[in-house]
């Protein structure tokens, strides 16, 4: 194993948050719809300390996702936004590599521990992969970290969920940074709540 | 049936040409891989007074498309760039209505005629549905004029081919005109080559 996924849900028009994100809205206006499809999850809940919930193919997709997962990175954006709602108890249960220009000691919270790294994503990258062994590394997000890794070629596979909805404005997956990819499929799963679409980047 | 659809190749990040069209290069740089999926399909390739092709699935889609379909409603914009590389044959063979500002008697080239319709979007949806009778109303282009249809709550249902490819810059499909929208999927047909999702819009 040890490769790097991204997994994230998506408009059909490209946004995964919707206009106007804030500390107190970090979904943006309308942007939590993005996730109706997962909170009602049983494999979502239980890794949230939520009890109840529905099973079958959808939660079977996000337990494969948290089972293979062995680190995970993310953009010190999307940690400063969540920091306060993830609380004391944050929802990976593993160690989460923060790309940030400030260091930092580690933060240890529940089981969880955040590795603030100051020197690129390649070097959170081999930090990550250090971290999992033989697991997989994936890329928590935002959106810039997303499409720096893509567009280094640092990225082996990737899920988007599209969700059957437009939002019109909000911050695009797919932003500035994106240059031509060629992309394979790799599996395609439709549910009536969403579709999700695996792909491999190819390197050109 | 009279329904109003759509039907278009989209990059995986949401555009429907490449950057820098022309008249010479109508679909962007890049932009014309978003069709290489289509070029190839006996049933397109029949309806552009080509012979051989591939037979299957892919092709039956398109020619369910072209069978089903009456009448076209069309951009002024589109019918400026494409009006050349139709020649004397375009390849709709049936009324296609432009919505345009400018007043113009009806175009006649080969087995299809151009009208021209100076008074809005509604009225060349109506003229088109009579012209289509118990057929479909396929609404063909360009990204503004479906925006317009859209927004405007006049779309049945639309299909969008999501081609595996990231093009970083181009003409998006779904653009400043289009504001939150509820869908529905109505369907999933996926190929190695392409994933084709079809939606219908929910009216708020």
């Amino acid at each position: 194993m040890g490769r790097v996924l991204f997994d994230i849900s998506m408009s059909l028009d490209g946004f995964i948050t919707g206009p106007d994100v804030s500390l107190e809205n970090p979904m943006g206006v309308g942007g939590e719809r993005l996730h109706d499809w997962l909170y009602g999850l049983e494999s979502w809940r239980e890794h949230h300390q939520l009890e109840g919930g529905t099973t079958g193919q959808d939660s079977d997709i996000i337990e494969e996702a948290f089972s293979q997962t062995g680190a995970i990175i993310i953009g010190r954006n999307m940690f400063d936004d969540a920091e306060r709602p993830w609380g004391d108890t944050p929802p990976f249960h593993m160690p989460v590599f923060v790309v940030t220009h400030e260091a930092r000691e580690p933060l240890v919270k529940g089981d969880t521990t955040f590795f603030f790294v100051t020197d690129g994503i390649e070097s959170a990258l081999q930090r990550a992969k250090i971290a999992a062994g033989d697991k997989d590394i994936s890329i928590g997000g935002g959106a810039d970290i997303f499409q720096q890794y893509l567009s280094a070629g640092l990225v082996d596979e990737f899920q988007i969920h599209v969700v059957p909805l437009l939002l019109g404005d909000g911050t695009r997956l797919f932003g500035p940074r994106v240059h031509e990819i060629d992309l394979e499929i790799t599996r395609v799963v439709s549910s009536p709540a969403v579709t999700r679409l695996r792909y491999r980047p190819l390197r050109s």
